[in-house]
Parts: C-alpha cells; structure tokens; sequence
C-alpha cells in the first residue's frame, strides 16, 4: 500500500469515477478522496458505498486542497467546471480527466487554469455499458489501455506520476496528441457507438417486422450492437458534439465502404464478398491475441451447464 | 432417454452438425447417427469425437434408411445435396436444415424430392463465431429459438415430431413463413453481420490510425463487432447471396437512418443525438429481460478477481 497522492478529488462520480475511487481503496492509493456530483441522490449513494470520505455540492469546495483531480462527468460539462474549479486549485495540483475526447477537452478546460497547475488529459479505454455510482468496480481498469495526451509544455514529472497513478490502477499506460487520440478512438469506439445506435434504430422502426420479434430472435447477432448502444446518452452525445470532425471523416469512409458491398450483394459477386469475410477474421484473431477479448464462444454469454 | 428417431443423419458437421451430435447423444434422442463431410478432414475429426457411429463421404450413403435428415452445411451447397440425396431418401423421411435463409432454401431443394418425403425447413437461432466439428456443444441450443418454417402441405405430424426434436435440444420453437423468417432475419441477423464486416473493413484500411492501434484500443467499443466479423466466411457469402431482396430492404432503412445521424452531428443536434441515444436503451433493456443477452457488465469479459 503506497500513498501516492495525499488528497484526490473526483469531479463525476458514475462509473468511472466510482471505480476509481474503489481501486484506491483497495490498493490504498489515496490518503483521503473528496467527491463532487450534481445530483444529490448520487452525493448521498457515494457517502453510502464509501466512495468517498467528503462529499461536496459545488466543484470548486471539493477541489480544495487536492493533489490530483480527476474529471470524471461527461466532457460537455468540463468547460463550465474548469471556470469554477480553475480559481480554487492548488499551486503545483495535477489536473486530469477521463473524457472519451481530447481536443475538445484542452479546447474548453486549458484557458480557465491557473498557472502552476499541471494539466494532462487522460483517456481510460474500459468501461461497461453500466452507469452511475453502483456501477464501478477496482478491477475496471486491469490489463486495458489508457491514453494520456501531455500537452507540450507539460511537466514530465507530473506526467510520470499520472502514469503511476494508471499503472497502479491495473492499466497500461501509452502517449499520443490529443489529435490522434480523436482519431483512433473515432474509429475504435466513436464510429462503433453511432453504427450500433442506428442499427437499434432502424429494427425499432420497422413495419414488417415487430419489436417483439426483433428481441425474440436478437441472439442472431443484433444483440452484439444493442450492449454498446445502452451506454449512457449524455456522455455519447456530448462525444459526437465533440469529436465532430474526425466522427464524420471516419463515417464517411464506412458508408463508402458499405456501398461497395451493397453492390456486391446486388450484383451477386459471392467472391468479393468471401474475400471481404476471410480478412475481417484475421482482425478477429489479432484482437484476442492482443488480450482485448476472450475466445470464448459467445463471450461465456450461455455458459455451458450440465442438465 | 427417449429415441425420438431410429436414425438420424447430419450431412455437413461444423458448429451446429457437431452441437446437435453433442445433444443427440447427451439425451439419446437418436438409435444411430450417421454423418457426410465434404473434407476428409472433417469425416475423421467426426469419428474421432465419437459425433457420428459412422460416416460417408458420400451424403447418398450417409441418408439412406435415415428416419430424420438434417442439412447442416452452408446454404449454397443445399441445391446440389438434394439433387444427391433426393432419390436416396427413405419414404417418410423427414428432412430438415439448419440454414440461415429459408425462402431460398425452398426454392433450391424442393425441387428435388421424391413424393412421401416430408420437408420442413428449420433455422436456430444460435450460434458461436467458431467453426468446425470442434466447435460444438451439447448446450448451444439452450434457452434459444428455432424458427420452423413449414410449408402448406407439410404434415402436421412431422411438425410436431421436429418440434418435439428442438425442444429436447433446449430450444423454444416458433412457426413462421419462409418469407417472414428471411424479413426478421434480415434486421437480427444478417444486416448486423454485414455491418461488422464492413466497420472491420474501414478500420483496416485506415492511414492515419494503424491497425494495431485499432487492436490495441478495440476495448472502446470495436471489439464487440469483431466477434461477429469472425464468423465462417462460406457461411457468410452464401446467406447475403441467398437472401438478397430482404437484405438490401434492411441496408436501405438503415443507410438513410445514419444519414440523419450524420446530419445531427454535422448541426450540432445535441437534442436528436440524445433522443436516439435515450431509445436504444430501452430496447437493450427488453433484450435482456427477454432472456436473451446477458446483464453481466461487460459480458463478463473480464471478470472481478482478487489481485
């Protein structure tokens, strides 16, 4: 059990921060852990679960004092806290966050800070489609990946410690600019959310075919797009209003792409269509030699069980 | 252990040829299995898991005296079969298939069978992205549907022997018109598959994010489209190929779905994005409280464990 910073503050408390606070717990990261959250139900619920020593209804209380703080509401809502949080910070506070973007995020948080507090966007890549206090678990974070964007005149200390403070979350720890963060997580995970929204959409819209029977016969594989389409609807709008630019140059080549193999089911061309089946397998495969996924059949979803 | 029929003969035995030996021999619902592959391969791994008694590389042998018959290779190998095996059939046999479309299925067998064979199509709604005689398991059919698809001249008590088949193997049984079962298909099943081979597709041919970054960070959301971007690539063709009307319907819904997406995100359309976003939840929810997915955060793929 190692201290590594004194005092931590959680702006957010759903399934990230709730995690988070739960890992240092465990692990005994934190000497105490203050919390913010808007709604009083989830101030109450994270009192309750021992989330938090203090709980706080404004931001800039809850930052009082703390050595690392920790973004952890939707990124839409950074702008506005970083202007009430800014003024309250301690000199030499390392700054960070959890937001699933990362331009926008130096965009709206950077100009409202202080000098002297030490400000390093952070991405974990790990999440569930569960929201809210209740949700988080310590073990969220273990053997994924979480991104962290320095900005150029950052403090390499202040850098190395965020990677300890990761690192000792269970994550692997790996650096890029924000710009190519948005990039790769339009495509590893923003593009992913807007198709699996969309398709729920179209089956829910259906004449021909009812509600009821979409769900009934969902293990065919639409049910692989609905567990990702249940994430939280504030944080994935804030995201796509966020990461505008890069979303649409991804969408665009995914509906290209997708023309080309409508006309190949069109005209017939079974081999164009066997040649784009057989190399999505090898991606498959690569994943799962990465450790990002289990090989399991059916992810252990239908366990098998003796009768 | 009740026989439900003298001899049972799989001809084709990868994932569903192999569960259904799996769970014929776990209940004893057949006197004797007797099996057809296409590769020497396949025949032998059969015979060395004990799936079949005996085995043929001739699917005319592999029928013959066989009380019930059961298709279980892709759908675009079925026309010829039925040529092969049509005046190998025993007189009232029954005669079934495991195929992912079913209107094409009608057209391509039907054609081929003797007077007094009873035909009556079949589609489980179950399934792994593995493949092969390996794959198999005696649970796979456990708590899912199967849709039969029985035509205006089937005897009603050959339906009700296979329906009696599919629920010893575990599965609730749904009747429904080949036209149907290709439109609800065509939205749970075979829209889903193409578009995860598609976004696998775009992700791959990226040049500003590297393919092993898309693996790296595939935990954001692209990970849950490459399970079913796995899938037999033969199997895959041959249904976009046999169920071509419904599928293109579904793709047309779909692609003018994700234009307004597109178009709320271009706006800035915060409203619509979380209107979409808030419905898809709620389908999610009736998925699982239909029993067909799992709550499991995560599907519990990286399960809690003590560190």
């Amino acid at each position: 059990m190692t201290v590594l910073f004194e005092r931590v503050a959680l702006i957010g408390i759903g399934l990230i921060g709730s995690s988070l606070a739960h890992v240092m717990r465990s692990k005994g990261l934190a000497g105490e852990i203050t919390g913010y959250a808007k709604s009083e139900a989830t101030r109450a619920k994270s009192v309750e679960l021992g989330l938090v020593d203090r709980v706080f209804d404004s931001a800039a209380d809850a930052v009082k004092d703390a050595d690392l703080v920790i973004l952890c509401s939707p990124v839409g809502t950074y702008g506005a806290l970083a202007q009430e949080i800014g003024p309250a910070l301690k000199p030499g506070a390392l700054l960070t966050d959890v937001g699933s973007v990362k331009g926008a995020v130096v965009r709206d948080v950077l100009p409202h800070l202080p000098p002297g507090v030490n400000f390093i966007p952070g991405h974990p890549i790990a999440g569930t489609e569960q929201s809210g206090p209740e949700s988080g678990f310590a073990e969220l974070f273990i053997n994924r990946w979480c991104i962290l964007t320095p900005l150029p005149d950052s403090d390499p200390k202040a850098v190395e410690a965020l990677t300890g403070f990761w690192r000792a979350c269970g994550s692997n720890v790996e650096n890029m600019t924000p710009e190519h963060h948005d990039l790769v997580l339009a495509i590893t995970s923003h593009l992913p959310h807007l198709i699996a929204y969309n398709i729920v959409l179209t089956a829910a819209d259906l004449e021909e075919v009812t509600s009821s029977e979409v769900i009934k016969y969902s293990a065919g594989g639409f049910r692989d797009f609905t567990r990702i389409a249940a994430s939280d609807p504030t944080m994935w709008r804030d995201v796509f209003l966020n990461n505008r630019e890069a979303v649409l140059e991804m969408l665009g080549r995914f509906s290209e792409d997708l023309s080309a193999l409508q006309r190949a089911i069109r005209w017939g061309d079974g081999e164009t269509l066997f040649d784009v089946f057989t190399r999505s397998r090898q991606i498959r495969r690569s994943i799962i030699a990465a450790g990002q996924d289990t090989a399991a059949p059916d992810f252990g979803r239908n366990p098998p069980k003796a009768q």
